[in-house]
């Protein structure tokens, strides 16, 4: 199968959408309006550290993260790169497609200089953890939330 | 005691590599020559959504943390304040400074109109974990990291 990533254009962003909601947890949470993501989409667009990616296979999106490039003091100054937002269509997972995508933020990240990937994941999402730690990340951290709603 | 935040110089570099590795993880990873992290001060100044924010006291710089803004199309396109790199000097801890920088970080997270604050811990970090649970951060998620060296 045979996946091609690159940066999601605007005319992307229903069917990231569409990907964002195809999720246990994601259903409850985004709105069905694609035009409220609009302005930070083109907000994620102009920025050079800040990129949404589209996975597509025979002209359809199937899969899509989010990649974020943070320079910062610590670690010796080591610029790290932050994945959120991690979505393969659901007809389609255990096909290796998300092995692709973390290639391809691996290969974008790397290019960037970045010395570091981080993400973090929902604890109920088991699933998830087995596929991270295959990837070779390690669960060394606690991911703490606090809502400002 | 009144610790006043305010967004670093490119002055306040050596201070707060002190504050860096005044730290039992921070003391074996950071390089002692501030010139080596002037390049990367100088980009985070440049970038309206990254910011090193110290704390001063009498003229000192004593507590130093990392904020990050970050637009993204999950969660209803919800901007989020990422939190990194935070210190107290080690002589002042117990002295609430920390909840007076979360404070801050509140604060300037909340102007910019971020409604979710995070941040990952190093497991081993155990007192720390009580006062992040304690300002009202919830431990939801793993933290994974993969190094790219």
């Amino acid at each position: 199968m045979s996946v091609t990533f690159r940066d999601a254009t605007e005319a992307d962003v229903p069917a990231i959408l569409s990907l964002l909601i195809d999720d246990k947890l994601g259903a409850t949470r985004e709105s069905t309006r694609s035009d409220a993501y609009l302005p930070t989409f083109r907000e994620i667009e102009a920025d050079p550290n800040n990129t949404v990616i589209v996975g597509e296979l025979d002209g359809e999106i199937i899969a899509t993260y989010h990649l974020t490039f943070i320079a910062g003091l610590s670690l010796s100054a080591m610029r790290r790169a932050q994945v959120e937002g991690v979505r393969v269509a659901s007809r389609l997972r255990g096909q290796s497609i998300g092995e692709a995508m973390f290639a391809d933020a691996e290969q974008r990240s790397r290019a960037a200089g970045c010395k570091l990937m981080q993400l973090t994941m929902n604890k109920s999402r088991t699933d998830s953890a087995r596929f991270y730690e295959r990837l070779g990340f390690t669960p060394s951290h606690i991911g703490y939330k606090r809502d400002l709603t």
